[in-house]
């Protein structure tokens, strides 16, 4: 039996949402599909690259249309970071093999490049834009990296933490979008 | 060989320091000291405990203490987070360690605690000095995790990004303390 990389890609990505992270290895990913490691590695140089396939795959299934107004930025970034926090809370271990993705510098690029172009379309030059767009994407990373291991530690009986103590994501991120306001603001006067 | 539970914990803290998260393991300890697994069990009642003190260790080996002034809230809010961003970087997988035991509830509670005060005393009310607080810790977990995540990858040959693509630090952390500002100078106001 032979797959196309897309066939391998959807099991990879069935193995994380279902077992989580620990559970994608190419030996494991050829025994389910019935072929040999090599097979995988046709599709997969090698572990990291199929890593960073999942985590697009992980973003692709959490698009949605765009509906905020072009000149409402804060609408904007609210519905990147909605997106993206969302599709990450979706897939096991998904804010883990996003960040860490994203971290290996082997992808990811879709949302942080989105918020990049909607901040210097709101008035910031590029390089406040470019340090904008990363101050959003950790604040996600690091309150769904919280929020996921919290559930899923509870889920499995790891910790006795209250679901409720989650901190909430929207208020914080106002946090963040007001210090971005206060410099478009600023370089909208300017 | 009977062992105290400084001694465990010492040698916990230097197997993640030295092989990284994956290789703290209770068998694993009890075999490098040379004792059964229940002397481990003895002092910490299971792996999450274990995990627990070792965070507390990251965290307790990066103190340092307070100088800014206590009228300069953003002078102590500074402190305390160049504090904690130190002391995960300064150990292999420490962002990792320490962003998942204060997901699981279980410690770390030293840094957002400290950053509550701060923002209390600077005039927030306690649930807006809450939300502050958290945000500036999903911040800094997040960058944090990146930064680690990348210069442990690049160091072991797994990806071939530059060191030098990382975002800066704390021109970041200005945005979200100007978010926090906004708030203050509110307070301070009313």
């Amino acid at each position: 039996m032979r797959y196309h990389r897309d066939d391998v890609l959807a099991h990879a990505h069935q193995l994380v949402a279902t077992y989580g992270l620990g559970a994608l290895t190419m030996r494991r990913l050829g025994a389910e599909l019935g072929v040999q490691p090599s097979a995988i590695y046709h599709h997969f140089a090698n572990k990291q690259t199929l890593l960073a396939a999942v985590a697009e795959e992980i973003l692709r299934r959490g698009q949605r249309p765009r509906t905020a107004d072009d000149a409402d930025w804060t609408g904007r970034v609210h519905e990147v970071c909605a997106e993206l926090r969302d599709a990450m809370l979706a897939c096991t271990d998904g804010a883990d093999v996003v960040a860490t993705v994203w971290a290996f510098g082997m992808g990811v690029q879709g949302p942080p490049l989105e918020l990049e172009a909607i901040l210097r379309a709101a008035g910031l030059d590029d390089d406040l834009a470019l340090v904008g767009s990363r101050t959003l994407l950790h604040y996600i990373f690091g309150h769904a990296f919280e929020e996921q291991t919290a559930i899923q530690a509870i889920s499995a009986g790891a910790v006795e933490r209250e679901l409720d103590s989650l901190p909430d994501f929207w208020t914080g991120l106002e946090v963040v979008v007001d210090g971005l306001r206060s410099r478009v603001e600023a370089a909208v006067r300017a």
